[in-house]
């Protein structure tokens, strides 16, 4: 079982449905499959870009074998396995565990609001507590813009302090560069992943580990590109031309939008309640934009 | 199948554990069963104040499972069946309704912030068509201060129109009069419920059905004197105070040790994380300050 840390390019994966609704296990594998031959090191289904707490347990826990017996390997896999109730959360773990896979992203629970850090602290013990398997490598999943509960740096210093091993790394997806740079300090043991991706070259610069982003779906070579040496200035000014234009509209129907039009396969583009689809108007618009920004460059998905 | 709308006194019961952390179903069912003589019409398990979020689906169906064959009658029963994930809302709601329960109390989806009215009326319209069970009898519950998410009063009338006879009621737990006004105005058909019970006589007043309430677990009969005509402003202000009280502590492990304290047993206490128990000197500083204020009376659980 391999739990070496992650470092460098990493793909919160989306989440393709079929017609009728489901996880799309073929599309998905295809997917993840072509973003290895772009450079992706692995993928993390199932977190927020990944639509994670719209899919049951059940649903979660299917598409992950279907994964593994599609052929993607468990060692470039971190699975999104937090959830509000920590038996859920133990569920998939377990799961993965069984599955080969060690590494597991987890949220705080977000259902409760204005959680003390013990809190907090307690549910990720109460986890790693009941899921009982030394070979588990956690990464604390920090996005507090969406969840409305963060992990502060403290918390995540006491959990690496009290499972040393276990605690694997942080994603640290606040896009605050002050929080980032306090886990650099507190825990620098651990693999520290932002997901804003415009941070990747002062992160390394710090000794960050990588990410696990978003934009890697749609321009993995453009992400790519920033976890060089060699990044440039241009570099760095096409990545976030592409996040501004994506933030102008629902960044998940958008994404999708986006795979589908490289793909030419409109089967991408469905999301799952609560997200709700783009309209054709801000789909073509946004296709537009990004065309006209070259920021649509098919080769992102040559074969 | 009973699906007469809620009204008067409900109760949005608490949930005991047992002292290996499961849901302790015989207690349960012995507080739904003192509540019913204390003059609580009706219980709604999984809300909030049941830490519903915390427990997974196969916890809550077996729970309900237990107080229908503990002799808790269905007709008195609205089943919290929210979730994050629409599949799993479906899979409780269905279960209630094969248990006999036409009554959910749903709220919106919760991870997703920032949604707008037609992610969470698509949402809800998603549930019911995915149910499609004419039998079901929905109540919004909208709780923003906690959920993150609301139901706008636009969403709750679209709803009812949409889906008349199954849009049943809200529960509206925000606490603001004003919103509770305006779902009086814009859905008049619907059981308008309150959390807050201090609004109670201005409720009823105002055309309102009554509460699914938290205090209703520790003092039922001071809430059902804010549902009487004859209601004093001394009553009222007994409940304000015991509100006053309790919000200086985290409010579930306080509920908690207050029936514990009432009914002399201490397996009452623990709560689920994230939540996390209060200290022996909150515990005792609580206590103390109730039964200063006379707020602590066994009278209230007197069998």
């Amino acid at each position: 079982m391999s739990d070496a840390p992650i470092r460098g390019l990493w793909c919160a994966t989306l989440t393709p449905l079929t017609a009728d609704g489901g996880v799309d296990h073929a599309r998905l594998a295809a997917h993840v499959r072509r973003l290895f031959t772009q450079g992706v090191e692995g993928v993390a289904p199932f977190g927020t870009t990944g639509e994670g707490q719209s899919f049951s347990v059940a649903e979660r826990m299917a598409a992950l074998d279907a994964l593994l017996a599609a052929g993607v390997p468990a060692a470039r896999m971190v699975v999104g396995t937090g959830c509000a109730a920590l038996p859920d959360a133990v569920t998939l773990t377990r799961h993965a565990l069984r599955a080969g896979i060690a590494r597991s992203l987890v949220l705080p629970p977000f259902f409760f609001k204005e959680l003390s850090d013990d809190a907090v602290y307690g549910y990720f013990a109460a986890l790693i507590d009941a899921v009982a398997d030394p070979r588990m490598r956690v990464y604390l999943y920090h996005i507090p813009q969406v969840s409305a509960v963060g992990i502060s740096p403290d918390v995540v210093a006491r959990l690496a302090a009290d499972y040393p091993g276990v605690i694997a790394g942080v994603k640290d997806s606040a896009g605050d560069w002050n929080n980032t740079a306090k886990l650099l300090e507190r825990a620098p043991q651990l693999s520290i992943l932002v997901g804003h991706e415009p941070h990747l070259p002062r992160l390394l610069r710090a000794g960050g580990a990588g990410t696990i982003c978003g934009v890697a779906n749609v321009l993995p070579k453009a992400v790519a590109a920033l976890l060089t040496p060699a990044v440039t200035p241009a570099d760095e000014a096409r990545v976030q031309a592409f996040i501004e234009i994506l933030f102008r509209y629902p960044f998940l129907p958008a994404f999708k939008a986006i795979v589908a039009d490289q793909l030419g396969d409109p089967g991408w583009r469905p999301v799952r309640v609560p997200q709700m689809p783009i309209t054709e108007a801000q789909r073509s618009t946004l296709l537009d934009q990004l065309r006209k920004a070259g920021l649509l460059d098919t080769r992102e998905v040559a074969q």
